[in-house]
């Protein structure tokens, strides 16, 4: 199914993100919320999309933002952060709206659960697309890339 | 200990339920949760009950719904979607207002559980006074139906 | 399809069931079983169904009881009691038979099983269309009332 | 030790494969109990051996049947359905009798374990020779072979 | 309470029992059931109480005897055999009726644990007043003995 | 680092807290919230420290709450209610910020934790510098206490 | 092999059973040690039998008693209390001692195993001949009979 | 669909099957691989099909030999040995090339896993058409004679 | 009930806490038990109560201190240290002397039981009022004023 | 460190992968492994990076270009396919060479877990700078640009 | 760091060692206790080293002679027996000491682990430098040769 | 049995061992693979015995060694490295070729297994004679004595 329009993509971000770039930098550096939102609001343009970026610390306001994201998005891309492990709130609400969706993370999740074992699943995952780790703001940004193939692919088909 | 006056019931949805009609209607039928509310309206009037819905995403938000019914309401009829599973803070909530509650889901939550060991567990359960599952709109007109007959039983004794 | 007949219903009563109103009271309340029987003939007669009750401590003549239920009856009511978390062949007989069925309990099963984890999953509920507990003899009304639904909606289908 | 007569083997069905034919086709194909045991029967009577059937939906009947066997039968091949994953008791008997006994399927247990836990172990498997299972009636057909085949080694032993 | 007659004692024998003293005499012994039976009833007589002995193969039926003892008997000596690991309806049973109740068992069931983790636990130890195994024939002796024990300190309280 | 001004301490109140002195007082006791607070400012008065107090129903309120107590507060005293056990958000909050914390509880989690393995593991505890429970409100104070000598050793140091 | 001299029975009582009588009557029941071990000796005395008792509440001096009992004892009774489940030593000095031993539990263990799973398995069980729980004093007294059974039946072999 | 030329089968054995007739003969028994697959060939060749061997102790070769059978051969019949527990690789390549296959084992695996619960699962068995084990050679024979049952039905279908 | 004289209070510690101090200084600090117990007695004093301190390796040891406290001490403070994980006699002592008791640890066993699984729970927390962990020297401290605390609020009952 | 050449990645891909655009297409598609090697060589040109592709169907072949890649590559983009879950061996040989890899697979493999609990987790990922899973060959494109992203990252530190 | 003395090795016998040579020989030899001290005292004499020996049944014992290991001894060779899999005290005695220690077992203990499953881990040999098991009175000598080379390497360093 | 030639050992090491001396040589030291074969051949020279050496990253390369090693070696001294926790292959082997072998570890495998669940169990130690960790290369010197011991035990047995 063609689609007449810019491709939107939202960005979602999980608790705790709004400290990016001050919290624990030896594990999520030095570049803060806005640094990223920028960049792939920048990259979207340069892609021809447009890009939105979403942060909360609560779950029940995510989940209300992905149930709102269907007519106003195409895809959704989403770093649950420490809700990745607990909220099948979430993983109900990106089942429901039916968007293709992609899970990214800052740090390698593989690695932290070996120190953690409530980080050991991902409960966002199974209802995404796919899943990304482990190299900081690239993720958001290979993320981004993702979403818009599979949404070229989506496209064409 | 006999009521003067009619019995008052809370129908709570949890996350989600918002989208009922809309989402998944191979799980979870066509009927929208508005119709369900209007129905279970329907349903206490003729029964001689005043029946109040409130549905929320918000985890905090639901504690809080069932705190304030305590004086307001004489029982609790709640289908805690997702987070049937993962809020301990909704069951303690449920636990700390000693009203008598019913636990309903529209899916078998037994066959969901075969296919996601997550939602192999009810932490609802065990503080309500029961369950129904699997009836689509039907588990909340029976959760009605049962929520007025501990009423009758509370009454009678 | 439509069925020109009335309706019929097979209640099954496990294990122990023929003690009932004797034993336990405190779990269990005062009810005995043939009262139980004797409500649920008369709602049926009421809602224009015919009702069958049948109660056994063997697992085999359950087993057999659902198997012949084919041709014979349109709907199940089963009370599996200590069946519930033992019998792989029950689940069997009525994944086969076919038809639609109604798990009940008369005490709250998701208490229980936090007390003797023996009785943390039902074999029997994954292979009904729901599951009723904890309202005492009204489990078994609400659950009566639930199969009669069920044959609604499969007429009207 | 040599065996002056005909080789006798006691086939047993589990609980609900008396609905064979029936139940499920898509799972246990068409094909009836009654044709199985005349097939079988048929094979015995080409190999020179003696073959009875029997077919209980009873636990303690089957366990019953074992320990009979001994002294009438010189085999068992036994399809405990069910039971295979709950009885102990048919174990034991097994274990007591000490015939030479092989356990069959008609659909592939490991599969079908994948979607279900409680079919993961066989509580049968263990006290019997060998087993055979995914081949539909002909898991039968290559029981009795092997079962002859034990009693041939046994003989010429 | 002082009871004016004598005391009657019950004594249930599980699975397999029936084969005792032919089956794995390196496991059971060689004394038979019948001469346990007979011991039993003897010892009984010596101490001025009425034994009753029985064995079945079938869980149901083992149900319906406990069931039955109400009444008729004053406490009750069980070997569950096979249906130990395996019988919540026998549990459930044994905890209906209120009498007092000795678990008893030829071998040792904790060795056989070991090589058996379905041996590990009994669902029928936590409802009896205590569990006596691993010595053979003897086992029911001091466990007779227990139970008659059991009667005078409640006869004397 | 010597602090030239009042160390300042931030007493955080999870979900459910609000009804303190209401709710199941057999367990937590007939202290109500406010009277604990009143008392933790006293004792903060005395001791030389500004003691400020917030309750939240809502996991990301209090994820929040933590962010901002950076620059504004010296050290943290949490009582995380439900949200112990299933709050990876609180968490990662309290990581975040770098404060010393030290969680309380009223009850005795250890003994709750053998009725309920929900409750079995803290998320927060390990994140904490210390943690006290079971002294009902004297948790509380205990909990002031130690924050004040964490923050007397930081400055001597 | 025939033994000229009357048996020797050595008693064991592990940690805090010196208490008895006094501790948690509740459970435990108000007869104390000492009044256990005179009946202990008379009912030995009346059997023809030496018996003599023991308790410590260290691990290793019961280990060394054990070791000793080797050519002073011919059988031994042990009450290893809570060392049941936590002592692999006095596990392994009963078997390297090869003296015919019987474990004895005043309470019913697998009862006590329900509120607690650390008392779930018995580490010495398997190295005893058999167990006896849940009869109070008179499973010591079950205990010593059973241990001269087992010398008898020795001896007469 | 009907195949004109002859069936061919590929008979695939694991690690450590080479040393067969040498190597435990208590478990594995005296006849050697080559003695099988000559009896194999021969069999073949009076039921009108082609059979090859071919043994391999490393995981990937088989990998590799299983991959190139699409096209030269019609089934498949394996023994993984250890890579059954193993090898995810081999369960990969006989998904992906969609020939019927037949796990066999020479000895009871189901009695190994009771001694070693690695042996607990097959990796390989869910995709298999059905697996067969314990019946020592003969388990090849019936597997050869399964995989050509399977290919007639295949080929009358 | 009131108590004429002085609160007498029992310090307890558990293995290797005599090298405290000198060992592993990192985790444990540089504070001597000596140290410690000079505080203790300084702090009792000053609130008017006398404080005994005594330190065992010996787990049979600590049993029969904590035997010996009933009537000679009104609370007992514990720092179990290793045997926190593994003494359920020492367990068995504190609930049958039935003194208020309060567990202290001088590190946060929550973060060691991360590192080490062993250390995840407490068998001593259960049976104590309370339980402080991760101060240092400051958990003895404030566990000597909590069980003063809970002195006081016995007296004044 | 700056380096004067172009940068080299190895691309690896585990067991199976050669059957790409054959096997499974409705899981794995229809592209062919050497159309991605084809496209991923086109990309590293144009990026200014030399890449090289390798398939094995053998762990240890994997395991020694591993290995050999120290000198020869700055960077490894690695499939490992089935060898993901059972190879601790190319986890080992990832760790010693010490060169920046990226993990990448066709399928979303948190999907494939849930199904198969042997796919549950990664023993490579945790020994990767990052993992991407699920895009199809879009997964190995992403792969090459996070491996490169690496690399400029090191190059500037 | 250069040693000008003697190395002095300490060697330590768990429970039950003391009946070597008497106990179980099937599994620990004939060889007695004293003559393994003595042929080590030999080896050290040889080796230039001074050799003392020390068992206890008794761990606290053991706990408090590592401690005073401290300043007397250069080594440790411990051989901890059934407290190897019970003694968080001797781990953490150890751990306190900071000598480098081996721990030696005359059994291969990852046998036995397989028969029972107390018996899988080690608390003791993570805290150790190295472990040996398996050689008889042989893992001791071996013991006190990697004892000698680690104090080398140390001395050398 | 007497051996008339020298004694010849095998020596085999598995995957990434080659990397020897420069992989982690924090956790593995600096010294290589073949300085330690280097060192193996001397010390065997000197005790009279032939030392060969050979290392493989595969499986079933060093199942191939090890069946080879009947009639060509007298003794094995294996480290498995990563194999030593994923290869039942190489098991079966060491089981087959019924020759005494030793497992050895440069590093303290016990230690390893704290950090990473997958490395604490071996499948190749119970297999073994016995097993030697922790020593560097060391273990291998000692891992060669223990199997020189062996054959003299074994010789003048």
């Amino acid at each position: 199914m063609a689609r007449a329009r810019k491709p939107r993509i939202l960005i979602l971000h999980g608790p705790n993100l709004n400290l990016l770039g001050e919290r624990e930098p030896a594990i999520y550096g030095r570049t803060t919320l806005a640094e990223i939102d920028r960049e792939l609001r920048a990259r979207g343009a340069r892609a021809g999309a447009e890009v939105k970026c979403f942060q909360s610390n609560l779950e029940g306001e995510l989940v209300t933002r992905i149930q709102k994201a269907r007519g106003q998005f195409d895809a959704i891309v989403i770093n649950p952060a420490a809700y990745t492990h607990t909220s099948l709130a979430i993983r109900d609400a990106l089942s429901a709206v039916e968007l293709p969706a992609v899970e990214v993370h800052l740090s390698n999740v593989h690695q932290r659960a070996a120190e953690n074992p409530v980080r050991a699943h991902s409960l966002i995952a199974p209802v995404c697309a796919g899943s990304i780790c482990g190299f900081g703001p690239q993720s958001y940004y290979l993320g981004l890339e993702a979403a818009l193939r599979l949404l070229d692919k989506e496209e064409s088909a």
